[in-house]
């Protein structure tokens, strides 16, 4: 509403499409089909939304899920041969399709020796062995060619030592068990998911002594409490006892040898003893049937309240199990770690549709392809929603109906699961050619957590083309209602500008949109459908990374009829469109200025005081925010006033320009030295609770305890100058182009 | 002569004349004047180059150079005010004119505490004392405003010691009095001008435990040897025994407490107690009339004959003086340094012309107005050329007979002296809107150093459109030889495209052009008028940063006539009018081919056999190049394609934006993290002696004497695969933008 309102295009495009032929035809290169049309086609757009079927999604969802497709593996490389060809297929491909494959360095548990945990007295007698694999529930656990458990990149290792708990991991974690006096030197750790990353688990355990560390899933986190195999998959959605989470546990994304290089054949290579984000320690996920068996032997101090999970029994704090539980007192638990790198080829997959009036600019789509087993949520619904996207605009452009304005590429990453790293070595290869030309990056990864709502994330600028999308496409199962209309049900704020509006999520770095975003400065945004949070209170899908991630999970319990997949795939797809074939960028760059206003007003309220002790003034910011709200609501209306003009094509393109390059003007790549990747100044990730300006508020957090004129408070001064900076390089931006 | 060879545009463009009009009326933003072309008016520039004046040019620079104008001083601000009156003239200013300023750090001497330099006794009797002002010789060199000799950003201080001779001051120079048994802690280093950097000197020398630096210039270098009154200014346009240059020992630029930082007001500043790049040690110029005095009664070795100069006597090496000399023996030089760091408000003037049909798109054209005292030549030679141009297009301008297709930015630049203070915080303020939108950058600081030739400095693609506007003007003096004629009969090279044809020289960090190169990745160039290499030896024009760079100096000696000055003009408003009026950009990227070829080459040459023991392959630089080649080869015929059908303006935008953006694509702000600004993987500045790619040559030299395996080695691996991925990366900008 509020796009049709700042700019009346999105779905009052039609308008303009008249004058978008006139236009055009003097705009179409040479043999390109003279019926493309130079604005968004309604009547495309619905054609495209009404051939979008459920039931072939389903169907690339059972053939891309059929088999476990680790990254690298040799049913990986067969997906990619499959995406090819479906991209190359004469009826339904794209212009062109092509793989990029880079050398890259993954991690892998030993198949000789597989990795062990176990519970051994003084003498080395075992009393306890943890799961080696996962319990073979449907015949689809127990193939060669799914992977056991194990925490990529965390190093090979066989410590042993008392167990602790030490709950999810967190610096505050250990911190309690060390105040309570409990000695860590030399213990094991057992630890659940959540809270913080899984490489941080292992970070935080080293700095207090400990010398492994076990990962569990608790019940309370994933299942809702329950835990009973009769209650859980294959009988609910639930998460079984055996089932456990898999991950990478290396702290950057990017291959981990080639820091921004593309890891080519030739590339320079660290050396992988010198390489730094990996666990210092050995780590090992289990499953909370094995967790039960450790924890609630513990002896120790009764763990605190928030500690505490749906094991069914009290949790206690160690060090060691208790003299009257199932071990002896003296046991002890022992990792057997095996873990190793290797240097693999991985692949992408892109594929293209040429704009017929700009093809030099680029609106990219993707997901990866790889997962840790059969991956039929993760990520593979993803996929399969892409593949069914392709095939319908492939069957457009192959009948010569239907050419987009811009350039559409498609991408199947390869090995994200390890860390975004097909997706990082792209962007690393193309950096400059994609900088220059891409106007947003859209992500698909997990298409359908659940199926309640959908679930953005994404730069402001997206919200308008998003909700434009979103009021057009009914809701699955809410008998007409749009998907905006019960997304806003779900998920929604107070906007100062617009009222009630569904409320989008913020991009971390938990999929491949984060290089574009961070490293790229590239609007991005991320779509799914997901949970109903007053029914469930799971941190992610229960069978997420396991090996119960499978078609027939998929199938029964996550989107039985898969109609849910295809509203993902509408939204994608009109989103998809709306920025490729409109004749004005529908980015509302205006958008930002609530983000920034309530940045502004977080600093105010919750650093502003102590800010005033050390004489660091929120004065310019104060002024930078305004001239930003000021010059975007002036090229809003430049956009609006040409839109009722007759504008000639390079009018257009250099007002897209400026909407394009927004994004692009935040980026400093000097700003954060110590974070790779990362320099777009208002996303970087944040640790302070602070809901504002990030580098603002992490030279804050490390400077609040300091003295006056310490380093620190000089560096929340620098912080400052560079986010006023930004936005005054952003404002200029925004201006009329020959303001001086 | 090859421009219009590889596409046919440049003198030749009036063939595209026609269409562009056709083309341009569907272009032309509402208000623009209709009559506006949309490709080169031959006519127009003939019409400028007919009438730049050399009376008037002599005129500015008469008004220009009236009196001192150092940075920040009241006749700097009156030039200030000069400035916007000439750009804001009803008659013959520019659509618009404003200042940006900037709270920078400047250094000044002492006006109550004279620097002096004196030669004293054990007890403290002053035998001698160096002048503390020119000698003044024109009337000129005795005003309050003329500020005395000093090294700016040297540190204050009262070393005295014995007295050494260190030739050029380098690191090689140190090490060869070290490795004579000369001790030099504690003693003060005479040095000359010249050879290494003026900041460098006192790096070197601190590092071997001295504790002041005098430099002067020699009269072997500046004055072909002469070094009498009488063979000096007044009666020649050599430097007097007096002279003394200033200049800034700072060894970066920008502003030295706001690096990557815009100086604004509110801005984050380091401490200057702990900023770096300044000299560690006092530091002070003086004349060769008083260096010959203690230089001449030095004792010690005599000093290598590279070491020698024409200050007629035996060059020895000290320390201390000859007990037959004019001092006792166990005379010490004394310096007394006072300069002090003040913050001082700097501006930029900046004028703009709005563009007709692509107003985003700048032609930047810029110089300094900063003097060290009333530098006729530096720079007020600049911008009496810069005032005429901008006069002769103003008045087309408001007489509306003309407009540029895109815009054109004048730009005065404030505290070039110091560190190209002003351009540099003008590039850190506009980072994002100047890299995203501007074609090129033409720098004329010192427009005539002497009047035999042309002189330019840029990157290859720049080299066609020079080549292009000299062939048409005709060179002062040669009657009727063309500019371009004269030019290659002074410098020249052979080229494996194109044969015998001017050298054009390579951007280091000399003047304004260095933030916007480096830091920015805009194509530039430097365009001055110079010496007959062949008549004289002088590193550059004699009273450079003296009291006797004045406009007499000019008007008898310099350029008599003004008729190089004219020429100057001329040239770099043709180059300006071609950038920024052309269809097609006239920037022929395929001219960078040949250095990468010439990098390559010298690689292989000098640098393959070691790396080939290290086991380093050149291999995938050899590919990186030939693809590169390869590509650009492509995109030129691409272009002349395009202008043999009737191209339609967004396919003119999307080819010029490859050309343009070109140059940004070989920009690594992580590529050399211990060098401030420098990002452009081609230019960083060479330390080795192989002129090949600069990031390979610098590890090399570092690495050579170290084992193998060692981390400089390594170095060297990364280097590579650094400019293997900035070409690679070029590559995939160059080539049709649907490439996969």
């Amino acid at each position: 509403m509020q796009w049709a309102k700042v700019l009346g295009v999105g779905v009052g495009a039609a308008a303009f499409l008249g004058l978008g032929i006139i236009l055009g035809h003097l705009a179409i290169p040479k043999g390109a089909d003279p019926l493309v049309s130079q604005d968004l086609d309604l009547e495309v757009l619905n054609s495209v939304m009404g051939q979008l079927e459920a039931s072939r999604i389903q169907e690339n969802l059972r053939e891309l899920s059929r088999e476990p497709h680790l990254a690298s593996s040799a049913r990986d490389e067969a997906l990619v041969q499959l995406l090819l060809q479906r991209w190359r297929d004469e009826t339904s491909g794209l212009d062109a399709a092509e793989t990029t494959t880079y050398e890259v360095l993954l991690s892998f548990p030993s198949q000789e020796q597989p990795n062990l945990v176990t519970v051994v007295d003084p003498n080395g007698n075992v009393f306890f062995s943890c799961r080696q694999r996962e319990e073979n529930l449907t015949g689809e656990q127990g193939g060669p060619d799914v992977v056991p458990p194990y925490a990529a990149y965390a190093p090979p290792g066989t410590p042993q030592g008392r167990l602790v708990y030490a709950n999810r991991g967190s610096e505050e974690d250990f911190k309690e068990l060390w105040t309570q006096g409990i000695e860590l030197n030399g213990t094991i750790a057992l630890t659940r998911y959540g809270g913080v990353g899984r490489g941080a688990k292992a970070v935080n355990a080293a700095s207090y002594g400990v010398a492994g560390v076990l990962v569990y899933t608790d019940p309370a986190d994933i299942n809702d409490g329950q835990s009973l195999p009769n209650e859980t998959f294959p009988h609910s959605w639930g998460l079984p006892p055996s089932g456990v989470e898999r991950g990478s546990y290396f702290e950057y994304f990017g291959d981990p040898l080639t820091p921004y290089l593309p890891a080519t054949h030739s590339s320079f290579r660290l050396d992988p003893a010198s390489a730094s984000g990996f666990p210092p320690i050995p780590s090992q996920p289990i499953g909370f049937e094995d967790a039960k068996v450790l924890l609630c032997n513990l002896q120790g101090n009764l763990a605190p309240d928030t500690w505490q999970g749906a094991l069914g029994c009290d949790y206690r704090l160690g060090p060691g199990f208790r003299p009257d539980g199932e071990f002896q007192a003296d046991s002890q638990v022992n990792m057997s770690v095996y873990n190793r790198l290797e240097l693999r080829n991985s692949s992408n997959v892109l594929g293209i549709i040429r704009g017929a009036v700009e093809p030099d600019r680029y609106v990219l789509y993707g997901n990866h392809r790889d997962s840790w087993v059969h991956g039929a949520v993760d990520p593979s619904s993803g996929t399969a929603v892409l593949l069914e996207l392709s095939r319908v605009l492939g069957t457009l452009l192959k009948k010569g109906t239907w050419r987009p304005r811009r350039s559409i590429v498609l991408a199947s990453w390869g090995a994200e699961e390890f860390g975004l790293i097909g997706s990082t070595e792209f962007t690393e290869e193309f950096f400059s050619k994609l900088q220059e030309r891409t106007v947003a990056y859209i992500n698909v990864d997990i298409s359908v957590f659940a199926n309640a709502s959908l679930r953005v994330q994404g730069t402001p600028p997206v919200q308008s083309v998003v909700f434009s999308s979103t009021k057009q496409i009914p809701a699955p199962g809410r008998g007409g209602l749009s998907i905006y209309d019960n997304w806003v049900q779900h998920f929604n704020r107070s906007s100062s500008v617009y009222g009630l509006v569904p409320s989008l999520g913020t991009l971390g770095a938990g999929s491949d949109y984060a290089p574009f975003l961070h490293f790229l400065g590239i609007t991005s945004m991320d779509i799914a459908y997901t949970y109903d949070r007053s029914k469930t209170s799971a941190r992610i899908y229960p069978t997420y990374h396991t090996a119960f991630d499978t078609f027939d999970y998929v199938d029964k319990f996550v989107d039985p009829g898969f109609s849910c997949h295809r509203a993902v795939a509408q939204t994608a797809g009109s989103v998809l469109l709306r920025l490729s074939d409109s004749l004005f960028l529908p980015l509302n760059i205006s958008d930002y200025t609530e983000t920034l206003r309530a940045f502004l007003q977080a600093a105010e309220q919750d650093l502003g005081a102590l800010l005033g002790q050390h004489s660091i003034s929120l004065g310019p910011l104060v002024s930078a925010v305004e001239k930003f709200e000021e010059a975007a609501a002036a090229l809003s209306q430049r956009v609006l006033a040409l839109q009722e003009s007759s504008p000639d094509p390079l009018q257009v393109r250099m007002l897209n320009d400026q909407l394009m390059l927004l994004e692009r003007t935040f980026l400093n790549p000097r700003a954060f030295p110590e974070e790779r990747y990362y320099s777009h100044v208002l996303w970087v990730p944040r640790t302070g609770s602070v809901a504002t300006f990030p580098g603002l508020a992490n030279a804050y957090s490390r400077a609040r305890d300091t003295a006056p004129g310490s380093a620190a408070w000089a560096e929340v001064q620098n912080q400052l100058s560079i986010v006023v900076a930004a936005l005054e390089g952003a404002t200029a931006t925004l201006r009329p182009v020959t303001d001086l």
